[in-house]
């Protein structure tokens, strides 16, 4: 794998046939098999933790080197107990109720043909990702328990912490008499080996990017395979005339503030100008240490208020930073989401069910929510055990992804002679 | 929108934004006002049959003036039973079973937190299509029932019919209420303006090609704006050793000549060594008219057998043609269909339970049968009233597409103040 006169299309050919070899022999694998090479891939990884330090240890000091910031010298840094956390999360996803073989519908026809529509795994997924080498372990333990093959393409930052997790998790797996080929790694930094990933039609059936917008951006723009992916969170939170004050107050400064980076912060409140109580609203956001800007009605509700200005509504801040206007009923809270929202998640606070499930039809998101914080745009949050992404596309799988849109189905048809006349 | 200094692009960027705002108002119509928008435009098109009827001579007449030949011009030609027929089809689309609104699973989360994940419109549908006027009425059928937004690209040669038809519906719709552009149809046949329909992401959601192989092909290559479709129904029908033989013989027959220009025909006849009457197979097909093409095994069975070229099994025929060949056992019959398929259907006879359900696991296909004819892979056939297409793609759907195809789902979380911790 490391002859470097490969061209980049070469060893993801080379790569691909391997793990749809691989993904043949995975779909036929018991869900019981699947769980127990994960839980021995979990053992692994902690019994491998020195080996893993070590590795990480390498990656840190060509990071430091190359002058990364400190924040992302800590992400990618790994420790005893940060290793022990990614074998936990692999160990927990080996408990996941397995999609595979679930019948979805079935049916008799007049003919006596016997008809169900079965899932089976999508077969082999690409992982493009930046940074945190938990996201090596994570996503082939998805992938791994509904029966797919995964390509791992990590960031180069993180390139020998990866493939010592990846060797970990493939010492476990095998152990437990899975294919070694159903988990590989790029085994090179170099970056054309993304390009020849996302070109790889036939070959890789679905393309997942983790990471940054400009990852994600890189690989919707250039991919010929489907790419599950959302690529910005830009997520509202309308506070409705009906609303509890006090609920509102919790629930948008919550959406906001608890943590600022994720995908389901809310980005923008949009307040009714019926409603009783917005300066109580702006100034928690501002006591919170969020900043505000706000269109000229919200500014008139306190100095620290900073003018909004066009850009704003269409901005994923990702950080202490909120824009905020007034709306004229629900009509133009919609009109807003669907002018500058991105279809992830958005929030409508009141105490009127009726409004309520007229914003929960209306709002064309992957999530819609009544009276709760975007914050729970989650997998986990949503009991789904782990989450290989969140998708904003509309296509296969919507919102949270995890083991079931790792999935397709066949149409299995039963006879006893029948010929169509 | 007959504007001659508009390029395709504006073209479809205008339609393409009338199409989303009929998108957003068809997403909240009830499903009886759908039903009986259809009942409205099935009626329309039997009202306007005279006026169909001379838009379709004007094309027959430039068709026979361009030179096509007897088989399109038949294709091409409407007339009152033809007519009948496509409002019939409207009317039965109307009868469907509604996809919109269904809930696909819920749950109540330890936090109070209610999930529900719900069926809606995949949003604006793109169809592209060739000759037969039918699909015009068809597909915007489709799309309405499960209430997205169309924009129909006929071919040139059908462009008069298509859009007397295309009138017709708008009239039946239009007085059950619904809006007008809810179904839209290219009024050019500008070659360019399908290219602009294949690049419009984020004003079309899916593109549905209704052709011949070279119009499929060129879709899946230029488009990026996902595609719903299969290029290739190579099928396979594995006659194992422990078939009986009058059925494997009526199967056999069937699955190739029934209709043997449709993707679901059988193309290449794999027998297991240990099946004990191969001669009367492969007699049954050339009494019926078949030209085989056999490997060297095949050929001793019959001197009317032509030896099959490497290029054969990897040939769809839609013809009466097929191509034969011996295996040794399943596994060595999986593997052919693995190399040469095309994912569409694939059958297998056997009086083996056991064999058979090994194979309908381990066969990658959409549609997987055993002791059936491979003519059987249709919509209507698996009752699901109608078909839209067949994939042989892995995400999103796959085998027949019918309504639920067309739609995608949302996340519906309901709370009652939930905050994040």
């Amino acid at each position: 794998m490391n002859d470097l006169t490969q061209t980049p299309e070469m060893l993801i050919a080379t790569m691909g046939a391997r793990a749809r070899r691989a993904a043949t022999e995975m779909a036929m694998v018991p869900s019981a098999r699947k769980a127990e090479a994960l839980l021995a891939a979990s053992a692994s990884l902690r019994e491998s933790a020195a080996r893993i330090i070590l590795a990480n240890r390498a990656d840190m000091e060509r990071g430091a080197a190359n002058g990364l910031s400190s924040a992302m010298l800590d992400r990618l840094r790994l420790d005893e107990a940060r290793i022990a956390a990614i074998a936990d999360a692999v160990a927990n996803v080996a408990a996941l109720d397995d999609p595979v073989g679930q019948v979805i519908d079935e049916a008799v026809r007049p003919n006596g043909l016997r008809l169900q529509r079965v899932r089976v795994p999508l077969g082999v997924i690409g992982i493009i990702y930046e940074s945190r080498p938990n996201v090596t372990a994570d996503a082939a333990a998805l992938c791994l328990r509904s029966g797919n093959a995964v390509i791992l393409r990590g960031g180069s930052e993180a390139l020998e912490s990866n493939r010592a997790i990846h060797a970990a998790m493939v010492r476990g797996i095998t152990q437990a008499g899975l294919p070694a080929e159903a988990v590989q790694i790029v085994p090179t930094s170099d970056r054309a080996v993304v390009g020849a990933m996302l070109r790889a039609v036939g070959l890789i059936d679905i393309i997942v990017p983790r990471g940054g917008k400009s990852l994600v951006a890189r690989v919707q723009d250039e991919a010929r395979v489907p790419v599950l992916a959302h690529l910005d969170g830009i997520c509202h939170t309308y506070v409705h005339a009906a609303a509890d004050p006090v609920m509102a107050r919790e629930i948008v400064v919550n959406a906001k503030m608890r943590r600022t980076g994720i995908c389901g912060a809310m980005e923008t409140l949009l307040i009714d100008r019926a409603y009783p109580e917005p300066e109580a609203l702006v100034q928690a956001l501002l006591d919170a240490r969020c900043d505000v800007r706000g269109d000229e009605g919200v500014r008139k509700l306190d100095d620290r208020v900073e003018p909004a200005q066009p850009g704003d509504w269409d901005t994923e801040y990702l950080d202490a930073v909120v824009a905020a206007r007034f709306v004229s009923g629900m009509d133009e809270a919609l009109a807003h989401i669907a002018a500058h929202g991105s279809h992830h998640t958005d929030a409508i606070v009141t105490g009127d069910p009726a409004v309520a499930e007229d914003f929960l039809n209306q709002c064309d998101s992957a999530i819609v929510m009544w009276n709760a914080s975007t914050q729970f745009a989650d997998g986990g949050e949503f009991g789904l055990g782990a989450e290989i992404g969140i998708s904003t596309g509309r296509l296969h799988a919507r919102g949270p992804v995890a083991l079931e849109g790792l999935t397709t189905y066949k149409w299995v048809v039963r006879g006893n002679g029948q010929i169509r006349p």
